[in-house]
């Protein structure tokens, strides 16, 4: 043990759902799995003890925002970021550049359009090497290469970590798109290089897939990620204001290139409805901040029902007057902690009174509905049911 | 059982320290006891598991901020405080008077200095009958009577409830002093009444000493709240820019005029220094927002210390530089939770950041320390060894 390993476990019969065990050093991660998003070293609100309880198998660190603060020499001096945050459990970062491309630019007034040199040459500037930058924080400038990314992400320490790709942003022409997705692969090269220099034994590497939303050039990427020995394979760009209908396009035209004996995660996806149409098509680990950020402005996760527009929702506002006086828990069928605790009214009271309790416990309740909602899901792959569940979560 | 009840158990020999037990309908509570402060129904950033496993045993709910929200109506039609936080154990709600007189006055420039009718005419009213004031959260006007105080606190529940009084503000002349203190014994006999006729039938009504700096009024004072059968006995105006030697003397001149048999509450006192002094002069219990607002801010308790000027802290600031790289935990003899998996420079780095875990991690730790602090007392009173323990802490 010790090493990264994955395994299926069981593949559904009408579609590319599958569930499976990635092993780490630091445990074992059942997929699918839902990987929550703790941007600064900590999943905003929820402890370690709680995040456990909750059932979090793993959770998403932000190489960008680690590096500028509290700066890798920090995390370097705590050994990893196992050790800064406490927790036992199996982490993952990121490249760093998707927050390079889209914090940095800030102060843009538009942040969808395609990033090129000459439009924004004081923020963000692409060459060949890398990615000069400047900090959201205070404005210093910094450079990430694909090889100081993997570095970095060396330092942190996380069990699963990604390379260093270009993001397109949506919507984005076909050559940009196209230009992106090489440079994309040339730094795959690089940071796989870099990996093996510098990565520790326990990491594993995930190579990202580009290509906007052009069947061609994610075809051409999902062929060419493949062909190198990345442990495990990463799609990228599909978070970035593309329809939840391209981004099952892309997983459609993607998916069946990949290798099966791979893990597969999806960046940046995972509202309720997106998780059935990306399990079905073969994704094992999704990250997304959807559940903690709904969750911190009061909109708790719950059943589908349809609204008055007859719209399909999975949340609802706890903030609104019609839950003041509510004694039901947050939601019927949770059984979480919170929601066998405290009531809907309570929470209305926190949230109307700006308390800091409000946001643990929708933050705790919305993440233990991911956690259940992923458990059934896997059982339901296992059990060959997977069809019948989604069928009762998409409306 | 069912009904409150008080029995002392153990006196120190050489100081009016004493231990005991109040019984309510919602548990005991041993003495002396710190009763942390939850405003607005809620430990700020506190679950109530969390709250059991630091130990502690009540804590304090604010009616005026209750009664503006989410009003009367809401916890009535919850049933009562208990129900409404999902609180199980002990609480106790104040009259809301001191909030009246202070935080009705939040747009005048001056806080401190005394209140009369002609100078805030717009924002706080006194008449015999009551108060009348300004919400602070809409402007929207209000009226607080003895009689509406207690009715409102019937209505929260508490277990331990207390009456309606004049806050006297500090630096008050003795005639302002004198004229308080006199309205507060004709509102004290107004909310014994109204106790009797609709406190609920477990609820501990405690009568309010007031009397400000003055040893003659203050004694007066005691003689006349101790007089009336109040189950227990508050002193009040001592948290509100007295200092530290002014509240000893304040304890000095009336708890030995208070019976043996009632429990003595002091009012919003309960720095670690204040501490000693209080239990030392009789107190059985005393509520203070230290711990919690010091925590919220990065100042995390620990065993006292003498700081560059030699003046005697505790407790230390977490945001400063100097614990970034810090990996001890955040006081080495705690113990609790968050020091048994966390370090000083975990925690620099959440408060740096803005983290909401910050003011959980920081609170949980303060509120712990403080019930580990005052479990010690207890034990030291059981065992006789008061004094010495004092002089550990006390420097």
């Amino acid at each position: 043990m010790g090493k990264f390993s994955f395994e299926v476990l069981k593949e559904d019969k009408n579609s590319r759902a599958r569930t499976g065990i990635i092993k780490t050093l630091h445990g074992q991660i059942e997929t699918p799995a839902f990987v929550p998003v703790g941007t600064q070293a900590t999943v905003k609100s929820i402890d370690n003890r709680e995040l456990k309880e909750i059932g979090v198998q793993l959770f998403f660190v932000n190489t960008y925002h680690l590096y500028l603060r509290p700066g890798l020499e920090m995390i370097k001096n705590f050994g990893s970021l196992h050790e800064f945050i406490g927790w036992k459990g199996p982490l993952i970062t990121d490249s760093g550049g998707f927050q390079v491309f889209s914090l940095g630019r800030r102060n843009t007034k538009r942040r969808l359009g395609i990033i090129h040199e000459e439009t924004e040459p004081a923020l963000v500037k692409i060459t060949e090497d890398g990615v000069s930058f400047r900090s959201h924080l205070d404005g210093s400038k910094h450079f990430f290469s694909p090889e100081f990314s993997i570095e970095a992400q060396s330092i942190l320490g996380a069990d699963l970590i990604i390379a260093f790709d270009e993001c397109t942003y949506y919507p984005a022409t076909k050559e940009y798109a196209k230009s992106a997705m090489e440079r994309t692969h040339r730094w795959a090269l690089r940071s796989l290089e870099a990996y093996k220099k510098v990565g520790r034994d326990y990491q594993a590497l995930y190579g990202v897939i580009q290509g906007g939303v052009y069947r061609e050039l994610r075809e051409q990427s999902a062929k060419y990620i493949v062909s190198l020995d990345f442990p495990g394979i990463a799609i990228g760009g599909v978070s970035v204001g593309e329809s939840k209908k391209e981004m099952q396009e892309v997983l459609d035209w993607t998916v069946p290139y990949l290798p099966d004996k791979k893990p597969r995660h999806l960046l940046g996806v995972g509202e309720i409805d997106d998780i059935f149409a990306l399990v079905e098509r073969g994704i094992d680990s999704f990250d997304c901040v959807m559940p903690t950020r709904l969750g911190r402005m009061g909109h708790l996760l719950c059943r589908p029902y349809k609204d008055t527009k007859n719209e399909v929702k999975y949340s609802y506002d706890v903030t609104k007057p019609a839950f003041k006086a509510s004694k039901e828990p947050l939601e019927k069928d949770c059984g979480c902690a919170v929601c066998r605790n405290y009531s809907r009214g309570y929470l209305n009271h926190l949230f109307k009174s700006n308390e800091l309790l409000a946001y643990k416990l929708a933050t705790y309740h919305n993440l233990s509905f991911m956690e259940k909602l992923v458990r059934k899901i896997r059982e339901s792959i296992n059990q060959g049911s997977f069809h019948k569940l989604k069928s009762e979560w998409v409306l």
